[in-house]
């Protein structure tokens, strides 16, 4: 089996820190970054690809140099799948405002992917029992409302069915959940007009064969609804809070929609605690795993 | 001591059954509502003020005549408080769309509180550890970041500071936290711009002498900080999906920032269960408990 490509995220953060404490979940994996960071020894299964660097980082001070090199070692893993020798990508946290210094106009992972993919992915997350993904993501929230249009949530909605049914009930029908964009799911029109788009998109998605029950008041959901195989949320904050508060420590991002699994850990680059020996890897270590077995 | 003034909420929902499953939690209180709904015997430290209707209604079957009667039963309730014959307000649920057929523009208890008190009312749930009150709230989510003001968030901080400190800190000061609106509380003006409003807002409630700090990333905030004595959160589900997955089934709403206190259970009408005798009454309970005690 091939093995797992490995970013090594913002070497002025935590990533290189959690790749050390997760040397035994390691498994098959070529790992990208500047030579400096490579774990000593490394695993016998894994092989360390270097990228060259000019300048070096001071852990805890992130600037356009560790920026580049985070984007680089991420540039090259993605790579590294898309030719082939790589069959799943896991990557470790940067922070999009050090990279964009060199790449302007840098967004983030998922949409760098969706760029070289052509892509429609879907940002995903899973936490405890909660698989959620998003209409949404990084936009400002002055932004989603115009965003949720029938034609994206009905997008998003099959990428979600697809890949549920694929990776996780294997081939049996997936119960799903689609969430509303206002407070009380509109309270039938009295605040905002968005579920009436969400009403149609699941008549159509009722009609393609698809198990799908919504528009749900998103916290009366989270608090009393069991979660089903998948829920969508229409935008950023409304499905993180609750999925990080339900995987506590070990909670799991993966992008969908792509021609393979990417996952990563559900925090952050944590410059403030970066070198303190205090970054807990279990986030990291389960979205290895995840990566493994899809 | 006043007693404590009862709305029955809409009739055709579970609020008559909450209340007959909370009579030996009553204490001395003030009841509104049709004399068809009182239970019989009803506590001796209880009475119940009947409201006159001209046609029944229908357990499940909400209409314009069950919202009128919760209606006047919440109109009656405020009215006893405002006299000065209770000492403080607990509402059983009601749906906004029913009482607005006999109410046109009427957006629930608090606004309709806000407009009897001339108001600057404060929504705040109680769900475990978290006291999480409200920038904005029964507001369509495209309304929002308008909404989210200089002027509105000062205003709602203070009141937030007043009352937890009045309330439950007792005059020590209490540790606050304000959240961001934008995914990563707009990770440094990358994504939204509305966080720079937030950091002004918080020098002038620092300079006040307020224990504060944000914004704050709302998923990280929930999923990993402690959340001190109350959190200020910018929207609805953003302060409700954390507030009602840690309260479960005894979460609670409590109104400040009006002379008295007026708290409720933390969900609706739940009219597809009305009459069953399934209604949990732990979120009603925990609504007469905090009216009593506060």
């Amino acid at each position: 089996m091939l093995p797992i490509a490995i970013s090594l995220g913002d070497p002025a953060g935590i990533g290189p820190e959690l790749l050390n404490k997760s040397l035994d979940h390691l498994g098959p994996s070529l790992i990208f970054g500047a030579q400096l960071y490579c774990p000593s020894p490394l695993p016998a299964q894994c092989q360390w690809i270097p990228i060259p660097t000019n300048e070096s980082v001071t852990i805890g001070k992130p600037n356009a140099e560790s920026g580049r090199q985070a984007y680089n070692s991420f540039k090259k893993a993605a790579e590294a799948v898309k030719q082939g020798k790589c069959r799943a990508l896991v990557t470790l946290p940067l922070a999009k405002e050090y990279v964009a210094l060199s790449q302007p106009g840098f967004h983030g992972h998922t949409d760098e992917l969706n760029l070289w993919w052509g892509g429609q992915s879907l940002m995903t997350l899973i936490g405890g029992d909660l698989k959620v993904a998003l209409v949404t993501d990084h936009e400002a929230l002055i932004d989603v409302p115009s965003l949720i249009t029938t034609k994206r949530v009905l997008q998003k909605a099959r990428t979600l069915r697809q890949n549920i049914k694929r990776y996780f009930t294997k081939d049996k029908e997936p119960q799903l959940h689609l969430l509303g964009l206002n407070p009380h799911a509109g309270e039938n029109g009295l605040i905002g007009h968005e579920e009436a788009l969400l009403n149609d998109a699941l008549e159509v998605l009722t009609s393609e064969g698809g198990n799908w029950q919504g528009p749900w008041p998103a916290d009366a959901f989270f608090a009393h609804h069991s979660y089903g195989d998948g829920v969508l949320a229409m935008y950023h904050d409304q499905g993180l809070i609750p999925v990080k508060m339900l995987g506590k420590k070990s909670g799991v991002h993966i992008t969908l929609g792509l021609p393979f699994i990417r996952s990563s850990p559900d925090h952050g680059t944590a410059f403030d605690i970066a070198g303190q020996n205090k970054a807990d890897p279990s986030s990291f270590i389960e979205a290895l795993r995840l990566a493994q077995r899809l």
